[in-house]
């Protein structure tokens, strides 16, 4: 079992690291001097186990009894993800909503066996896999269900099968990112599936919430790198993934990658997996302002040209990123765009595609960085959740969100959600970049700071509120990679329609009957 | 309106021939010679109209009466697809399953007021775009309601909008794959989107079946190309697509793609589109069998370096197409097997992606052929299905079925299909080719041809079905780009299992709460 994360922060705590220099002073720059927040609780507030003993004997005869714990400890490490809204929970020592138990299921048998012993027993079962949920996906209700539990799939951590002809790999759900590519690579292959929150996330979650990894641009989504899949549904099981792609009917692998826990579990996915690159490379492009580099990116994209790796940031962002506060707020982008180009492959691929990008983006304007950048950003992929922590300690709120749309309407959502944010968000500072790239469009992600008010969360909920509805006002979607959890439900129910509506929940009811699995998460 | 078909013929009628020479030797040495089949009826039998006056008026009111119409060759043409079953039938003049009535709206919101009037009014409908379907997907049932119309799209046939930013354009569902494709000519741009029935179908048949054209290593499938859609469903409209690709739950447009008229009307697709291309080469490459073929197509395929076009004959397919006698049934391949490559785009992308597709081919052993097989193959691409309405004149039975699973199963696919075919069909002859090929496997493409039995229709049956039991035995898909109709339903609810089924019913029963949308076809 890998390590636990602390229930009010981020990733191993031996990893964390109070703010640094250039950061404080980018903050005191940007939002003057800032009173300190309030301390974290020392002492919790945790309701105790309230599920009968008959239940929790129940659910031991099927994963043994040391399989079942209701330490208070671990059931606070299972109460939320990651979001800020969770970690100001948190930190206010607020674990109301802790599970009854945890449940720690060792295979596919034994999950279905749980799933289906909930539903007869009306148990609100959330799937738990590295907890780096960022959209209240754990957060399920139990109004009128005789408990809840936490389904934990930490022990189902195997590869079962790998495919050299067909190329595919099955994998078990609790795989965390780095122990899956761990396995991997000892048959010389990778999934290239490298979201922010690799280090923690796990298959079974990039699976239920259509993870987006950094490399997408090269390795694709990890909706696209599932050919095959099962899950445990409380009517029984499915096994989805004949062919790499059939007209047999809806594609039903495409309903259940994105369920969120709320259709049904899933106990393992064959994915499509490559062989790991020999070579790799990340460097640097200056573009003179945002449009000129996402104008750059769509070429790229449509052209089929794109690097494995592409991001781009919009020009604060850009600035704060290179720790020039003296461009920060510059509206004319004094210091440009920085662009961010990776490529991996045999050593012979990647030399053709960056010479052939080179010339695309050097004909259309962009400066050369060289490696450093491309270095500085491969170094601190994962660590953005860390800094995170410390600028709350510092009285800085800070989040991230999300979203995508046509490149027709790209440029004018970023100015859109930006304006619903400073809007929101008294002197905030909004950096934006471009996440991952499409033939037809793009994403853009959103990083917020401000100074913290009196009431961060009432503060954070009203500002993501109004670049929600910014989002939907401008036709796109309210997550490109995150889910919807249940900060997003609303809007979610706005984007697929009252029809689009009828159809999940029609599939719930049909899945789940008794509305046990993730009950409140994904389903409007 | 395009040119009627034929109701027992396919295509254009002064496109048909008779059978060539060549061809006519080949059925000689194959299957001896035949006796001449069952003439054509002549007269045929249709029952009448039989749905109430009161309901055409209320179609009428909705269509306006010029678009409801009941006469009895119309009916004929709407009365099945285009399998050979389906010709068997309609050549013996049997059109006892005509519609009731065809009825042509104008627009999303007439098919919308269609629907919901059939719903209230419980009149089956059949969603009608070419009429090429080849698995009984037009064969709906009637039991228990008050009448069957063919809902016949052919009026709405424009061209929405096209976003030359975002390389999308919104298409009406009537539109002919080359009324499209020359829409889209007028703007620069193509779908790239080659079916064997591309000259017939429809955009509105490509989405609702999965449909996967000739360039799909180059363009990708149909369902990979939309981006955005409409349809019109008994509960109400349905609007998906907000961006290239979101998180925002499970992708509820992969459930109408494929979705076969059973769930809803598609009445606009937005797909992704590319520049017309500025070349195009076709050729010809020869293996010394079909496992040599396969592994340079894989390798290819997992490369990243796909030509536009790949398709791969296997030893029999090779000797036919080349008609070359000597050679058919020769057990250890005597003639090798042919490649087809094709490229296209501007003539730079073509330039470079040939080479490095050269290379790796010659470097497998793969031989040259130049490219006369490739013009060969191209000037013959669409021709296939009048070959089939000239072989059945002659009395040949002859078919097509394809499949797709993983490439390690590939190999073994072939022969246990192939092996059922043969078993089933006494002398039979069976040509196959790789026709779509992706990283983790491919799809294998069947032609079948024999002596026509005193009953071909029970002939075909048996041998239908047991090629079908050997596909799902194989644990490949029942289709890899017919869809599934009513002729694969059996084996689709063996593929997608018990919960699967549940999952599409449940859909199905909220969208269309009377069933009247194509009742029996997919759903099983």
């Amino acid at each position: 079992m890998t390590a636990e994360m602390h229930p009010s922060r981020w990733g191993d705590p031996a990893a964390a690291a109070p703010l640094p220099d250039t950061a404080r002073e980018l903050v005191r720059l940007a939002f003057g001097d800032l009173p300190a927040p309030a301390a974290e609780a020392s002492g919790s507030r945790i309701a105790a186990s309230a599920i009968d003993e008959d239940l929790l004997d129940g659910l031991r005869r099927i994963v043994g009894a040391e399989h079942v714990l209701i330490d208070d400890d671990l059931r606070r490490r299972r109460t939320r993800g990651k979001s800020t809204p969770d970690l100001l929970r948190n930190r206010a020592g607020d674990f109301a909503e802790a599970p009854d138990a945890v449940v720690r299921p060792a295979d596919h048998d034994q999950v279905q066996a749980l799933v289906a012993y909930a539903a007869a027993h009306r148990v609100a079962v959330v799937p738990f896999g590295g907890g780096t949920c960022v959209t209240g996906g754990l957060a399920a209700r139990r109004d009128g269900l005789a408990g809840l539990v936490s389904l934990d799939l930490g022990r189902m951590t195997a590869l079962r099968d790998v495919d050299p002809v067909s190329m595919t790999a099955t994998l078990e759900p609790g795989l965390r990112g780095p122990e899956a590519e761990a396995l991997l690579a000892g048959h010389g292959l990778t999934l290239g599936h490298f979201p922010q929150s690799f280090e923690f996330a796990t298959i079974g979650g990039f699976a239920a919430t259509r993870s987006s990894g950094q490399a997408s641009a090269g390795y694709g989504r990890f909706d696209g790198m599932v050919v095959g899949l099962t899950a445990a549904t409380p009517a029984g099981e499915l096994r989805l993934g004949t062919a790499p792609a059939s007209a047999a009917g809806p594609d039903l692998r495409q309903l259940l990658l994105g369920s969120e826990g709320a259709l049904g579990v899933i106990t393992s996915v064959t994915v499509r997996v490559r062989r790991a690159p020999e070579a790799t490379v990340h460097e640097g492009w200056r573009w003179a302002c945002f449009a000129d580099g996402v104008a750059a990116a769509r070429t790229l994209a449509q052209a089929g040209l794109l690097p494995t790796v592409l991001r781009l940031s919009d020009e604060t962002e850009t600035a704060v990123n290179l720790a020039d506060p003296d461009a920060l707020g510059g509206a004319d982008g004094v210091g440009g765009c920085l662009m961010i180009t990776g490529y991996e492959g045999t050593a012979e691929a990647v030399a053709a595609r960056r010479a052939a990008v080179t010339a695309v983006l050097s004909g259309l304007g962009g400066t050369p960085a060289g490696e450093e950048p491309g270095r500085a950003w491969e170094q601190g992929r994962f660590h953005a959740p860390y800094l995170r922590d410390a600028l709350l300690d510092e009285g800085v709120l800070v989040e991230t969100l999300e979203t995508a749309t046509f490149w027709s309407g790209l440029e004018s959502l970023h100015a859109e959600v930006t304006g619903a944010l400073t809007g929101a968000l008294d002197g905030a500072l909004v950096l934006c970049h471009v996440s991952h790239v499409y033939e037809t469009g793009a994403s853009l992600y959103f990083t917020v700071a401000a100074r913290q008010a009196a009431d961060p969360l009432a503060q954070w909920q009203a500002a993501k509120a109004a670049a929600s509805d910014a989002i939907r006002a401008a036709g796109a979607t309210i997550t490109h990679h995150h889910a919807v959890g249940t900060d997003h439900r609303q809007w979610y129910a706005d984007e697929i329609g009252p029809v689009g509506v009828l159809a999940l929940r029609a599939v719930k009811d049909a899945l789940d009957p008794a509305g046990v699995l993730n009950p409140g998460v994904l389903v409007p």
